[in-house]
């Protein structure tokens, strides 16, 4: 089968052997895969990714000196089936699931794992008992999403979201989209949000945000605290600012994930407010506790989703509660897998490219 | 009056004018006032306790060029009366408070105030609306020590414990002593506690600990993790730990407040751990986000308490649930507070010290 693949810390289109179901795995054909910003993190530094995955006790055992085929956002297509299976979903059915392989030697990562090739590769295999049937009609496109909307509907559920809380999140690429996609959903607002991207900006809005800010021109603390001012109250400035009008609780959700930005939020966030990390900082960061302690703020790292939540999602889009559209700004071939990461890089020309192995 | 009094980063005897009390102020004797952790760094680092206090929105406003008057950990007797008080209690009743004053121009801090003198002083002044009543012949070595124990009791109470949770406990000094407390009064355990000294893992059984560790011979972790498995199980080694026998919740309490510590504990915490950081590091800290995405970790920042936990944890002592006698390792006058604070560094000498500014 025909793949991009990671060798050598380069992207190369190569022809790879099929891959072979056994008990209990399907064979499929990937028809969409959206690329994520873990696998342009994986190009460059694949090799502190492994060793920071095998001392955090996350996903590991991937060799970066060996092929690996990246690729964990997909939609595809029942082509047979090994051993062993239920073939309660026919040849010919549209699936997504959540990218785990279970085999003989336990869990595999799909997408992260010299053995199991991810969706930047015609066929991939996948565990029938994780199978999740496209319902509705649901656009192959639109499925493919089902990965990185999840990780926000996850996210939100970490947050114990009340009918009070005036959630604020920070960056608004994919995940933070995602973010807000599931905040609209659960009918939080209303939804402040941040990015220096004006295309990103635009985005934010049509997935729900209800106040959307360049924080090169507007503090998105001091716009969140306009809108978590109860009305009739006035906003009052500075340290003492626990002691004025009561604001309404403060959900924040860091989506951007490089050094620097939790301490930015220690500093920028209002007294007692939680703050949920869903970006993906791989390196040591730095941070100055008494901002935490004096406001006795609230930290909650969270990452991916459980099945139910997976499979919620994927029901979401079925129903048209999230309209992702927007997002999809671009979709390559095998072969354009290289110059779609060189133009991710970019935040103001893509959000979610898809590669579509067959097209 | 005779007072302690910080310098030029140095404490001196010296006479100052008796304070007077201005409306609703109550004009009171010293009797015992604990020497805290946070003097200690006051003593030394001032400048940057007051520029660290600006920025995050903590307490500040005093100017370490001029004269300070420390001291918060207090159990006072009442001598007089400003304008406009109730006078309630007589003069000569024993009474706590939690140290703040209000005045007409706002509320000030006892004992982190160039106006205010805390309680390394013969007299200070407080509000006779935060005065409690020393209840139950309580001694006032044991009252002095409400200020502290009420530190445990609301960085217990943030933790929002659930009947499952396995409590852990890094540092058994004065904050990490009052958290083992306030864990017992709830009837939380096995409580699992950590530190170098032997005297204060002493001490540290004394204040209820069940199970308590020297880290430079047995990891805390470890020790957690054969308190926290269920019966019958086998605990499962590495980062597929959570593939094993379920543990119990953990709930960590960072009681050190030094560089590293929080990464120590990233790194060391079970799955899902939620970790309370009552420590106060007042430096840049660095961290590894990984640890806490990859386990899910939660932090929880937390000061000081509210004064219904602070009137609760009086009670607490007045009613023998605590049995601090052991932590009071030493008083002295306001001759020898200086010398205490030398003192107070080595950790296995003493855990509180009282100043008795009338002995």
């Amino acid at each position: 089968m025909r793949a991009a693949v990671m060798r050598n810390k380069k992207l190369v289109v190569d022809t790879l052997p099929d891959p072979e179901p056994a008990a209990g795995q399907v064979l499929v054909k990937t028809l969409a895969c959206g690329i994520c910003g873990s696998d342009l993190h994986a190009l460059k530094h694949a090799d502190l990714m492994v060793e920071i995955g095998k001392r955090s006790g996350g996903q590991g055992g991937m060799d970066p000196d060996r092929d690996i085929v990246m690729g964990h956002e997909f939609c595809v297509e029942i082509v047979d089936f090994g051993p062993d299976c239920q073939k309660t979903l026919k040849p010919g059915t549209r699936a997504c699931s959540i990218p785990i392989l279970l085999g003989q030697d336990g869990m595999k990562p799909v997408g992260y794992s010299n053995d199991v090739p991810g969706g930047y590769a015609e066929y991939m295999l996948l565990s029938e008992m994780m199978l999740l049937e496209v319902p509705n009609g649901l656009s192959t496109e639109r499925a493919a999403l089902t990965e990185p909307m999840a990780v926000g509907w996850h996210a939100v559920a970490k947050a114990n979201l009340t009918d009070d809380d005036v959630p604020l999140v920070i960056g608004c690429g994919p995940v933070g989209l995602a973010v807000i996609a599931a905040l609209r959903i659960r009918g939080a607002g209303p939804i402040v949000a941040a990015d220096f991207s004006a295309t990103r900006r635009k985005m934010a809005e049509t997935m729900g945000a209800d106040i959307v800010i360049d924080p090169a021109e507007t503090s998105p603390y001091r716009a969140w605290q306009d809108a978590a001012t109860p009305e009739g109250a006035v906003a009052v400035e500075g340290s003492l600012a626990f002691m004025g009008p009561t604001l309404k609780p403060a959900v924040i959700f860091e989506c951007v994930g490089v050094r620097g930005i939790v301490q930015q939020i220690l500093e920028g966030a209002p007294r007692a407010a939680r703050i949920v990390i869903v970006g993906v900082c791989m390196e040591v960061d730095h941070f100055e506790p008494m901002f935490g302690i004096n406001k006795e703020l609230n930290l909650q790292f969270v990452i991916a989703y459980s099945p139910p939540e997976f499979a919620a999602t994927l029901q979401h889009l079925a129903e048209g509660k999230i309209s992702p559209d927007p997002i999809i700004t671009g979709s390559v071939g095998v072969e354009g897998v290289a110059g779609a990461f060189e133009e991710l890089a970019s935040p103001d020309l893509h959000a979610k490219i898809l590669v579509e192995p067959w097209r």
